[in-house]
């Protein structure tokens, strides 16, 4: 398997290239419009076709690149079910699986942080958790219909109750980490450990966060594929 | 094997920690004085020892965070045989392995980028490349005694003869990416592609880059393993 992980650095987002080396084929999750060029670039260098465009989630704090990649390379966009979105190829919905080659991809429902959102089990020994569980941290859960005690229970008894040995991908990390695994943060997630649900959801509403900087402009892009 | 690559925003550098999970030992290359805190934090978390912190090579863009981690610590300083420091516990030559555990980390001997300079191939699988190789580039020859003919002496006969598959892990990525493939820098790095010795000392001395910043600060602190 190809697996990349690709970071930029403006919105602090990771994406993932996964691809099959005999098939050629590639899926991008969670694509960033800014970095649309350089996706195109390694997928050309690595002579790979792009057959999907995957969300985690609606994202409010980057335009995803899945409408100009489908312009530029007629590849699919697929995005949680229950999205709020009017241009999705399709939606894909809890446990369903895509296949790339040998490449075995799950979806995991991790509703919470917004009122859609996928987590995706590859291979069974990696996990790109989007914004359900960040490294030491969450999503917030304050905006798009997120909800504090949804994400607690898709966090505890969808995410926790994977093997500890599997990898956790996040969609972003704002201090450099790139990766941890499902035993540390069941361990060391300070929003998680030792804390119960009636706990987090206070916890989660006393954030006091502003709003991302963007989320006016990519909530209704990203509703629309990332069209601009 | 407990494998993470860590980044400082800041200088765009990687740092690695590698650990073996049976023995609870570590070893950190290219750590970041500015990420020291960072640094002790993953290493309390997952209960590890830090035995050595290890160079590539003296950097010129951050320094160090060695001494820091010798003090707080105990661990030993390793840096390339060659290099112009006062402070190093010990000199790894080329070749020479570190273990940790069952974890095997050899040097490989990759001057030109500075006058001294290891990439460390670890388990056969991942090879950190420093300055030397970078994600479609190399580090700059143009001071510390940088030698262009010796870096492309370096990378075309001690790195790009490791098999295809081996993983490339650099100590910087200024556009996001996190990790290639030997295979890949080999056919792609359009440093060295279809370019002969000469032909890239040309390139090399025609770069016209302006000094990093910080380069006159983090030599000579680098020179006293990050003292400052």
């Amino acid at each position: 398997m190809i697996f990349r992980q690709l970071f930029d650095r403006e919105s602090s987002t990771y994406s993932y290239l996964i691809a099959d080396p005999d098939t050629k084929t590639a899926i991008l999750v969670d694509s960033v419009l800014e970095q649309v060029e350089h996706e195109l670039k390694l997928l050309e260098e690595l002579n790979l076709t792009l057959k999907f465009c995957l969300e985690t989630h609606i994202h409010a704090d980057h335009i995803t690149g899945t409408d100009k990649l489908r312009q530029l390379t007629g590849c699919e966009g697929i995005v949680p079910t229950n999205a709020a979105v009017n241009c999705a190829d399709s939606f894909i919905q809890d446990r369903e699986i895509i296949k790339l080659g040998n490449i075995e991809i799950q979806a995991i429902e991790t509703k919470g942080h917004t009122d859609s959102h996928m987590a995706y089990l590859v291979n069974q020994d990696r996990v790109l958790t989007g914004d359900a569980l960040l490294i030491r941290g969450c999503g917030r859960t304050d905006f798009q219909n997120g909800d504090a005690g949804q994400l607690y229970d898709s966090v505890t008894n969808r995410l926790f109750t994977l093997a500890d040995h599997i990898l956790v991908y996040p969609a972003h990390d704002y201090h450099g980490r790139t990766v941890s695994t499902i035993g540390e943060e069941k361990h060391l997630n300070p929003r998680f450990k030792a804390r119960d649900r009636q706990s987090f959801i206070e916890l989660m509403s006393n954030l006091d966060l502003s709003y991302p900087r963007k989320m006016m402009e990519a909530v209704p892009a990203n509703q629309g594929c990332g069209k601009v």
